[in-house]
């Protein structure tokens, strides 16, 4: 028996709230000035608070040593096991812009790039061109009918697009032709078994008819496709969980990912200020929420060590309107570590705090990655983590007689 | 998807080195006059200081309370689910002298021992024959042909030699004639399948043959086998990690143990020195050592408390030499503990440390059991401990999107 089953068998509906704060990438290295990490640097009074009222330890998005990517990392933390719910990116960025796909359509994450008169990338993001620009150039593409598929081009955001084909006959088992480096051609799409040729055909011939239509678009003139992929179907955390779950997240990816597991996804701004005010307002309307904090691992990702600080103690600073709501349970957490000093994502464990009237505290005095070492938790993987807020909310039945 | 599938799937080349220094057995428990252990008696400043700087933890060999033996441990520190690779003893005896295992080949472990004229085994090893003597015994019982089947018999090292049979019809599930204790006759080998009736007798046929040749070479008068197995085939850790490894182990097991999982086995003394020596020498060929050291098991199983801590202290002493090279990663464990108190393996978790530029340090502050137990690897299986070396290296690419 999976995780899964197993919550689906002893959990109860009930009245209590659980709040799930993602802060994406939360985990970091330290600072080799003050051998500090970004969270311990970070002055963060509501969080420290939370730690001592709460338990603490450090999760293991996949097992140790293993990089997750965002979709694995995010299925982990809701439970789902993200070996076997392999979600592509395509499928995650069309879910994110509400892109309806049906069954047998296949989705492709694009990005508008530059190449010089050798075809060669100089650019895989075509100098990050605005949504605005993004959206014009998608309208040039989209619409296309290729040997009898049609094809949808939609904006994203910035460089970002999808393409949907929608056909008969079509398998996502291709390669990217995005070569995820710059200074060489884009790849043909090859198909990877016999059934995938069609759609790496006609892939083939959108890309070279893209670049023909985008030639006089310097510096977005040509795309890169890659995550070609079909939606999977995972029970929802409605029948998992009997939750009423609700996702708050301003990044197209995570909104899509929180629409795959069942998550009402609604409507926020982009700034932690709004995405704590959309909780207050919707508070009253479900019994568990996601809340995605974007910014730290942008921060990361650029090696802007003081801007993942900053906007760690943005998120301490927005707390308080949370914890007023006196929700049963708080999580908070990251996904996956993304430490400045390393400019990606990382196998580093992340801190989680878990605070609720049932949870048994620990001695963990602050909010951070040395102080987590010793926490009631200790460590463990993040598909342990629903288990746990849910027992501490009270909403699973005792397991066997 | 088990462990070596995710590693074949995320593991990248690259130029960044791994040393995974085993020191056989190193956990202990406390000596009672002082409440030290062996690793915490010795005198080690080279270990604690990488300790300081690295990150440390506590491993198990297989699970909590198991005890293992040598095979399943490195099998598990390299990896490989040692449940479901399950290497015979003879097969790994076999390995270590460079013998040419066939497919079909069965090798058993042999010792040469002394019975009385009753027949009782009265020394398990035959006063540790020399080598030089063991190689004349097995000379005279080596090329025998029983039923067809043609008998290879070859020294190791002191008592122990191996008996290889090739032939048709033969399988491998057959008791062991190693009572595993004195005062008792050795026993008749059984088959536990009826596939394996013919290699027992053969078995049998070969004892009693090799008691009438040896009768007059008192303390040498008699053998004793076990560990009857076939060798299996593991995928490489070419395949599996795309690296180029080596292996610096004077004891033969351990290098028949590196060969399976497709080590480049190099020639070294058996002092620690020499085996040092060996790591300098190789440095540039490889970018991925395993080293062994044999002498602290070897201690703990004879109950030497005061000679275990004096092999660690040499292993310190040798280690600048080591951190000279400046690995990527370097990670110090053991296989398992042999606490001199218990004279045998054991099933307390091992000691491990890991340094690597972006191993997130903790606040341990020596190696040892006490310390580790508040180290931020926490405690892991040791199977996790490859994947987090090659993280560490940077070896291994994001798994998913």
């Amino acid at each position: 028996m999976d995780n899964l089953d197993l919550m689906k068998q002893i959990s109860i509906p009930s009245l209590t709230k659980i709040v799930l704060l993602v802060i994406d990438g939360l985990g970091g290295l330290p600072n080799p000035k003050t051998g500090k990490t970004e969270l311990e640097t970070a002055n963060k009074p509501n969080l420290d608070q939370l730690a001592i009222k709460g338990i603490c330890g450090l999760i293991d998005p996949l097992s140790p040593g293993i990089t997750p990517g965002s979709a694995p990392s995010h299925l982990a933390l809701f439970s789902y096991d993200p070996l076997s719910f392999n979600i592509g990116r395509g499928v995650l960025e069309a879910m994110g812009i509400d892109f309806d796909l049906q069954p047998g359509d296949i989705a492709a994450r694009g990005n508008f790039c530059t190449v010089d008169e050798a075809g060669l990338v100089t650019d895989r993001r075509a100098g990050r061109i605005s949504t605005e620009k993004c959206t014009e150039f998608c309208q040039l593409l989209d619409g296309l009918v290729i040997e009898g598929v049609k094809l949808f081009v939609c904006p994203v955001r910035e460089h970002r697009f999808i393409t949907v084909f929608r056909g008969k006959g079509l398998a996502p088992e291709v390669s990217d032709s995005d070569p995820q480096q710059v200074g060489v051609a884009p790849r043909a799409i090859v198909a990877q078994h016999a059934i995938a040729r069609r759609l790496a055909n006609i892939a083939n011939e959108f890309i070279a008819q893209a670049k023909t239509v985008l030639a006089k678009h310097h510096p977005a003139n040509m795309v890169l496709l890659r995550g070609f992929s079909q939606r999977p179907h995972p029970p929802t955390m409605g029948e998992v969980y009997k939750l009423k779950p609700a996702a708050i997240a301003s990044y197209p990816m995570y909104r899509g990912l929180a629409r795959l597991v069942g998550m009402q996804v609604l409507e926020t701004g982009t700034s932690i200020k709004e995405e704590f005010a959309t909780l207050k307002q919707n508070y009253n309307n479900y019994d568990f929420f996601f809340i995605h904090i974007k910014g730290t691992d942008s921060a990361g990702e650029d090696g802007d060590f003081d801007r993942k600080v900053r906007i760690i103690e943005e998120v301490d600073n927005a707390l308080p309107s949370l914890i007023s709501l006196k929700p049963d349970v708080i999580v908070v957490t990251g996904d996956h570590s993304t430490p400045a000093l390393l400019k990606g994502h990382s196998w580093h464990p992340v801190p989680i705090l878990l605070y609720s009237r049932w949870c048994r505290p620990d001695r963990v005095g602050e909010f951070s990655e040395s102080a987590c070492i010793f926490g009631g938790l200790g460590r463990l993987p993040a598909t342990q983590v629903m288990p746990l807020a849910m027992a501490n909310a009270l909403k699973l039945n005792k397991f066997g007689a």
